[in-house]
């Protein structure tokens, strides 16, 4: 007798497509086939039912190195997330300069604590490197579950060096941890903003002409180069050009450990809507910049080709009023602007329509791209697929379902989309976290506090090219390396 | 009431890892899960349950063009197959010149019914494509679900020019047949080997030098070429050095429908092995040839990053005695010697060993290169994976025997194994087909006929890098898309 | 006392450009000075004094495998290259199937001698290689002083096969001839032909349709694949493709000695120009084809990077009337029309007008690329430069004369130019061959028979990208191999 | 009436190789033919005359951003430099922080005027690029003829960020002036450098361990970029991996104006030297380190290819004593040790020897690696080849002269050379600058002072790839394009 049986679905991992039932218990899937009995019923005839998503890089009650705070809290985050078709996300948890890092985790989890409706866990961020915060405080950050760090390459308040950046990797590889970066030339930008301010260029277009694909390749090709010096697995964040997606792929298949992610508005928004008027094209102002479309295309293919083990949306929410976009009034330049924008409730509905519905990636790519990839390469064990004793983290998606993009419909604390208006194909109707629904039938049903807080585990780099992982015992080490429960 | 369960086993398939207990039934999966009952089990304890094994590379019951016969049969063919941790594979029948190509498939017909243990289909190889083999025979054969053709580049008696080359790629992409080639440079093979013999170098080991690894990737890249015109799907088979691999990873990448396939001599043994004193060496003479130890290294890098989706034995059966490799006496030069080596039962307890025990790849990548990834690109859309409504195919594996390899461990008909008293650690101790044990507890148990024909579906390209299919109405199309048991 | 001193001119060879006197004795350069005396001077105020151009490919009083004639003869076409500032040139002789080599060498001789007005030597085409034409014709061919093979991939009557072509760079080699390859792949060309034609798709333009780029880059790898596996220098010809030209590029960094040239028209005209109406689209036919702007653009780069050692015409004189171009009537489809166009004349002043005056080659590049290249490459030792004991070959250029391009300019025996009606800057007034004036203030002032016979030298490869030449012994070998006069 | 005559030599050029008499006047060659009559005369029989070399990259006189003061000032360094067959030669003069650029100048003029027996000019080095540096001194330095800039990415006192970096090139850029850089990566070799002597690893040796191979790529790929941002030329000075060459060689191929020089050392010695026991691996310390034979074969073929304009020493003379290498005392770790090595006068026997008398490059290469490219690199109008107008800068060289290397003959102040015990074949027995001999018969006869300053022209990048100068005005721009000595 299981606790909840979602019946008459079609059922997608990340390797199969099949129709069974999905019996549930103590918020684990228990089994998976048919004639199950529960005294709790979804009956997901015509629908998809797929692992619930993994958001992996948003912006979450997070402030910036001046002061400024994101509009969205744990709360709000997490219900667009939820909307959104996810059933657990890992927002940044970011150090600022004179800030310890046990210190940065403690305050974000008085953030989050009672607050998501979905399960949560942090990248940490890591702006000052201090002697103590390498030697003791990343070890003990990891032991808390916190396995992965990122670094900026850019932004005066929150840059590394590169000698910084190695100590980063070498600890972080120490420890099993996964380095992220954010990799864009610092030098470049601020030279070319310098001139374009100057010359009386402030409008936001020139945001992306100050960030130029240069300036994001240059960076990738030396935080890869940083890693391969100390042989440590990094994840290059929110890759936007078709060089920088080379340059991940070669070098995996080179045998450095490198692993790309890349983002929504970078397939489906080009810089031509910075071009809009007046402050406008502030809202499509992100960093890196949006490109053009043959980007898009070239992106697509790296998708397709398993470059990128990541998906995002790289929510970063400010609001278009004088709490965000406009704090420093209508005459700002794009220097003063707030980068990002909003994005979590749509990154599963745009890949679903704009990638399955039109025939772009199979049902298991979407699962691995939403899901099962995020999972394991950020050592979320329990989570990302759906089998036998993983946790039930499960959307329902209608993949007939057609809707238009309202921002009233993003559930989060935004006053726009940049997606409004599109119209999208396939959505997600109902997701659970850990067997409880959070969203049924479209309907917010979870309280904040629903949401717990997912100890996560090291990086396995098993299988990645060129690497040969210690060899096993297998009298012991089988169940070790298999079972997601035996994390300790 | 299941008709067999198999408990206490750790499931594995391409994308998760997992205990659970599987429910068969009338052949198919019928529930994952625990507590199931059944009047016949399987105890799997620290076993692992896999998708029985699909060996998509194989001769058997293959006469040559000048009338030679494989050692192997159906029958023992299926049997080493099955020793070996295969539920299924997929044989060549090979017209030759002046042979019909439906007339091919019935004399193979003739020769696997009744005979095989584990299910079985055919690649055609087409050696004479004339004008009604194009227009007529090969869509029939495709209607009969043979939905790849294999072409050879080399071999005078076998093999096709460029032009035939396109006809064949063309009429094959018009029924989404998947056409599949042997690619080296049959003029350089020619021109070395003449050079050679008149030289007195007529030993085994000068096969290897008159097929240099440049009459390889030249082939390969013109074989790509001819692909890239018609825009048409194309397996390398037998990839054996880094140059073609890495002309499959980049056409890929680029947008042309390249599969790469490599077997498992290429990654464990070297042309070190074709010096053994006398005809020793014409043991381990194939083509393409062994290479050396950076070869496999690379290769290895390249099976870890994708390159190939598929691994297999290219068992070529012929006994170190008249019936074979000894057949021109003991003075043959190397022109006179059979190529090809034997290997069905070895691929895989070969690539457990020397990958997952040796930590080079996950469990994950051995299910999928052992059976799933085979499974999606030829069509057999009930085998592959475990998921409910799949053929019940599946190996299960002790991953703490070790075993010494002996020929006569084999169960095939040869009289000699490349890899004679190699140890291997994992072992398939248990195989079913359609749910009923082929092989139990180490032994056969299952009859000759067991094996039933399987007629393959159509090649699926969505989601490869650059396509993108006819979008999908998913009010009608996804059923069809996504359900095995739709296929017409 | 010179015979002829040229004053007041500025010397440009492929290393300096500066002003001085030029004094010619015995029909070599004597001294470079100032202050000579002669009977006889040419003022070369404001003209730039080159090394008289040499053409290396083209087609004169050559029958195609069919028997059709070239409109040029000896006469016309060296009268012609003469007036476009070519001292020298190296035509075809076309040995065609079941003729010797040594007779075709004859055959040509006939036609050549007393019919010069400049000097030349030819390239053997070798359509038949027979046990005895490598044996022994093409050892002999050399030491006539033939020291260069070309071969076809295409062309049914004058294709060879890859072992063929390992045959003669074999022969090549080891005589220390060069090879050269017309590379374009048959069977792509056949069957997209017999595709096209079947449509209904007959006019001119559909000939570039049926001469794919793949079908250039495939033989291009191909060739260089088969040159590298007899390690044997290799020329490839009318390079057409930015693929292509990487090809040779990369082989060349790697070690093998692979050459290229490209022509004319594919820096200069497009495939647009097949598009005119009628059968006015075949005046622009030739193989490869014309390309796209893009690939313009490529090919300047390539080079002026040096990818290409050689730039050439191509001029195959096919006239605009029922003796050429429309022999098989004015409804014959693409496959009926001669290929190839006029342009021995154009060669040297488009290049210097589009290169030279518009900014993009240097003085010295087009002295390299109009003869210093040609005359190192193809061994023609006492030519292709402004030094003392050089030949007096020479062009004087006026680089400020602008002149319109029309056919009876040309001096040929053609009927039409592509290039009617161009403006170009730079035009070669004066021409000399061994001191003597041969075009004088633009008119033709040498008898038939002053052009004589030059045979040429082995090819030298030391100094190209990973060559090592045997190691010199200063005391004997330094006179020999700089001294030009000193071939035997 | 000629001023001196050198009779009976053989010359050779970029371009050529022939024999005849070269007549000298007012310091310029003034005639080349036979004949010529001349109060002085030079008998070259069994010689060959060249170019007088320029060495383009030593530190003469130049004292580091800590004190320390170069072995060689300009006296010592000039001869030694002239007795390596240099005419002419361009040190560095460097920038130190809180130091304006013409105070530097002024500075460099004093050491030099007076002291150097052959021509020179400086490359500035930018180490404070102030505003006023940018705006005003560095045009400045320029209109004096300082037409190239040099900028460091590594040494804490010397180092510019990118942005600064960015500054430069883009004031270079306007004025037509080269950067030059040292590329190195300063983050990674500090990383490295604090962990090898925090573990004790301290010897010689582990300062090649400190500069990966990675520490220049990198570097180079993000110089390349900043260039390519600006579309500025740059110059990589002494490349020392193939990783960086063919980062050169690519951006060339695509259009950006990017040059390499490599230096002796990375062609002749490797890293097993840094192996010798006690501190006489310090005599092989250099940065970038030298590499190993693997990286001597791949920039030799750049070498051959064209990848490099520039080959150059990098003498940089710091005594094997207390005021060198050894100032830190016997136990300094590899921090502390001065990094260079001497080498001015062995850099073109060296390459004379391994390169042409061991057939791997031309005479033609030698002459444009040992001074033409750098003239025209450099803006040197008036010298680096042999042609009527030139300055008289002529090395006369015995290709039979065999020799072995000792510290005591290369005129230098140092005590010590890497190449000591070498033998080299060829040998510059006569130098002469601007017509006088400066050495003769193989000893010094000028005066210090004989050499004078050279003003520098701006770089001309026409006949690059992918460049287009402005379209010509033949009626009045070749004249001042072409000739030296129009430079205002």
């Amino acid at each position: 007798m299981y606790d909840l049986v979602i019946k008459n679905g079609t059922i997608v991992t990340a390797a199969d497509t099949y129709s069974a039932e999905i019996g549930i218990k103590d918020g684990k899937i228990a089994t998976i086939g048919t004639g199950l009995e529960a005294s709790d019923t979804i009956d997901a005839t015509g629908k998809l039912v797929l692992p619930g998503g993994i958001e992996a890089h948003c912006h979450i009650a997070q402030e910036s190195a001046t002061g400024g705070m994101t509009a969205d809290d744990y709360r709000s985050g997490s219900i667009s997330a939820a909307f959104g078709g996810n059933s657990c996300f890992v927002p940044f948890a970011a150090q600022h300069r004179n800030m310890g890092v046990i210190e940065t985790l403690d305050l974000y989890d008085s953030r989050a604590q009672g607050a998501s409706v979905i399960d949560y866990g942090y990248h940490l961020i890591v702006a000052d490197p201090t002697e103590k915060v390498l030697a003791e405080e990343l070890p003990e950050a990891f032991r808390r579950g916190v396995t992965s760090f990122k670094v900026f390459m850019t932004y005066d308040l929150m840059k590394i060096d590169d000698r910084q950046f190695l100590d980063i990797l070498s600890i972080a590889k120490e420890n099993g941890a996964l380095t992220m970066v954010h990799a864009e030339n610092s030098g470049m930008i601020a030279w070319m903003s310098e001139r374009l301010v100057e010359a009386g260029h402030t409008q936001p277009r020139y945001h992306a002409v100050s960030h130029p694909a240069l300036a994001e390749s240059e960076a990738i090709n030396r935080a890869i180069s940083l890693a391969k010096l100390v042989d440590a697995p990094l994840l290059i964040v929110h890759v936007s050009t078709p060089e920088g997606a080379a340059l991940v792929s070669d070098a995996r298949m080179a045998g450095a450990k490198i692993f790309g992610e890349t983002c929504a508005q970078y397939l489906f928004l080009t810089r031509d809507d910075l071009d809009r008027p007046g402050m406008e094209g502030a809202k499509f102002m992100c960093s890196p910049p949006l490109r053009d479309s043959a980007t898009q295309e070239a992106l697509w293919r790296h998708l397709q080709a398993g470059t990128f083990s990541v998906f995002s949306s790289d929510h970063a929410p400010y609001r278009f009023d004088e709490s965000g976009k406009l704090a420093k009034g209508p005459d700002a330049t794009f220097k003063q602007i707030a980068n990002g924008m909003p994005g979590i409730a749509l990154r599963l509905p745009l890949l679903f329509s704009e990638g399955v519905a039109k025939g772009r990636i199979t049902l298991q790519q979407f699962a691995a791209l939403s899901a099962s990839n995020a999972a394991k390469l950020y050592g979320l064990s329990s989570k990302g697929s759906i089998a036998i004793g993983m946790d039930a983290d499960i959307a329902i998606w209608d993949p007939k379902e057609s809707r238009t993009v309202k921002v009233e419909d993003q559930h989060d604390n935004m006053d726009y989309t940049p997606f409004e208006g599109w119209t999208v194909t396939g959505w997600p109707v109902t997701v659970l976290t850990r067997g409880a629904r959070v969203i049924d039938g479209g309907a917010l049903v979870a309280e904040p506090g629903h949401g717990q807080y997912v100890a996560r585990d090291k990086i396995d780099l098993t299988g990645y090219p060129g690497h040969r992982a210690a060899e096993l015992d297998p009298a012991t080490n089988f169940g070790a390396r298999i079972m997601p429960e035996t994390r300790s």
